[in-house]
């Protein structure tokens, strides 16, 4: 197993910077009255591709020597990772191809497509997908790139919290999203390393509570399938992200579906921003947890805001 | 008849400054792509209060002198103005009452009281209005704040410009949605002196077209009540704001409802931000008019952000 290094965030930092956005940082007076905390949300929704996944992509991308790219990239993702894979891809002029579930929404394909990338598509079953994948690979000689467990590409993601800490002084805290942890595992390579004293929280669904399970238990624990708003975040915590989130997170905290929906609503009415379920996950928990947020400066990273406008989960 | 000047509005930009916010300036490579223009969006649905009017209405509460303003002010809007007159009435600490009619929406009513304002309830008609309106100035001497017909709200919304124009260097254009024409009077004033190059132009709802039809007609013609999705630009245009439009406008272009519509949901899609129906009508006649935008670099003031999320236009 390698672990990226701060040294690989910093590397990264300077290899993606042409093809990334320097995200903003907004605020809301109301969201800190009725948290009682200082947010400072950082947009990684207006992000390339929509989601904060376009940096881990794109170190993963641009860090492959001539030869090594000319056979393409290629990973499986029927979410962010997917079509920001294929937005460094077509930076770089490189093929992408994306294995994706046939049953994945139309959305999502179009997503991939609309950014250059093939979409090959497999039958709903970790065993077909695992197929299509070896096939292609096997044909292609494409470079695999994992959606969070691969040093590139958590380097990447480490990238983010590097700008917000350049943005806003004096943070106490960091709360990000957790799925597989890619966010998180980035947020503490470079937080443990430049501000240590910032504490890290995951924010977590509670229908999709394994992370949160995980934590506790000292070991990984994998859902077969949960079922959550907070798509993006279904997929398990592997070797890499628990490295990181074993080691240097300070809770896990949880928060329900209607918690979630009700948090992703207020952001949208009050910092005027479209974001996905899986970025209200956060907010969600603040709220739920003044006794560990009160009178902090706490970043809140915004991971994506690909939402279907038409199934907009309040209607 | 007073027309505000530059002095004015720089007199304006340090009087507020600790009271707005500098808004970010967006962009999106595919949104450039679909137009072929540069186009730079100013998001003052970002702003306080959600909308420009937090501009104006601060520079005409904070120009007041102790004794004024200790009576308090006062107008006549069932939207953004009314909420951010409130606003920039709290930042003093003096009342603010906004009459409106008994019918407007609850949500305006609360945003109102959201910010400490007080409403006075009339029925929906001039005559009710222009009642309560006088009866009120006369018991409580506050001062009337005019929405748009108002040198200092005028001066206040041309701080937008002067912004724009040190973020984004080189515009061809700047576009904003025209209603009673406050904001277009405001780039009108700042840009005819400090960039006479750029052109100015006014957005409109076809179905709301009076100012498209002023212009034409070479004086104002006010419709009795229009209906468009864009809410905000259903008022006519008064002296003041006609003034600055007949010497400085280049043209007013105008979209039809669904056009506004399709380009809301694009805006949301593709920038991801919350913006008003009204903030949609310039991105809409861009769309249509490629021979006028094509190849130029065009900024794109975004007034508003304050929607109903569970009246969404296009659900």
């Amino acid at each position: 197993m390698v672990i990226p290094t701060l040294a690989d965030m910093q590397a990264a930092r300077a290899r993606i910077a042409p093809h990334i956005h320097v995200t903003p940082v907004l605020s809301s007076r109301m969201l800190n009255e009725l948290s009682g905390a200082e947010l400072f949300f950082k947009c990684e929704n207006f992000q390339k591709g929509g989601a904060f996944k376009a940096r881990g992509a794109s170190n993963a991308v641009f860090g492959l020597s001539d030869e090594q790219a000319a056979r393409g990239v290629a990973t499986h993702s029927s979410g962010n990772h997917g079509t920001c894979l294929s937005y460094a891809a077509r930076q770089r002029r490189v093929p992408c191809t994306v294995v994706m579930p046939k049953t994945a929404p139309q959305a999502k394909k179009d997503a991939v497509r609309g950014y250059g990338g093939s979409v090959v598509e497999c039958e709903p079953s970790i065993s077909s997908r695992e197929a299509a994948f070896a096939q292609l690979v096997a044909e292609t000689g494409a470079e695999f790139v994992h959606p969070y467990n691969d040093p590139r590409v958590i380097a990447g993601q480490a990238t983010c919290s590097a700008e917000l800490i350049e943005q806003v002084e004096g943070l106490d805290a960091v709360i990000a999203p957790i799925g597989g942890g890619g966010m998180v595992s980035g947020a503490c390579l470079t937080l443990s390393s430049l501000a240590p004293r910032i504490k890290i929280y995951a924010a977590e669904p509670e229908q999709a509570n394994d992370a949160c399970r995980s934590f506790k238990a000292g070991q990984i624990i994998a859902d077969d399938s949960p079922n959550t708003v907070a798509d993006g975040l279904k997929v398990p915590l592997k070797e890499l992200t628990w490295h990181f989130v074993r080691n240097h997170v300070a809770d896990i905290l949880t928060a329900s579906e209607q918690e979630i929906v009700d948090a992703m609503k207020l952001t949208w009415k009050r910092l005027k921003i479209v974001m996905e379920p899986s970025s209200a996950v956060p907010l969600a928990t603040i709220l739920k947890n003044p006794r560990i947020f009160a009178g902090k400066r706490v970043g809140v990273i915004v991971t994506g805001g690909n939402v279907d406008l038409d199934k907009l989960p309040w209607n």
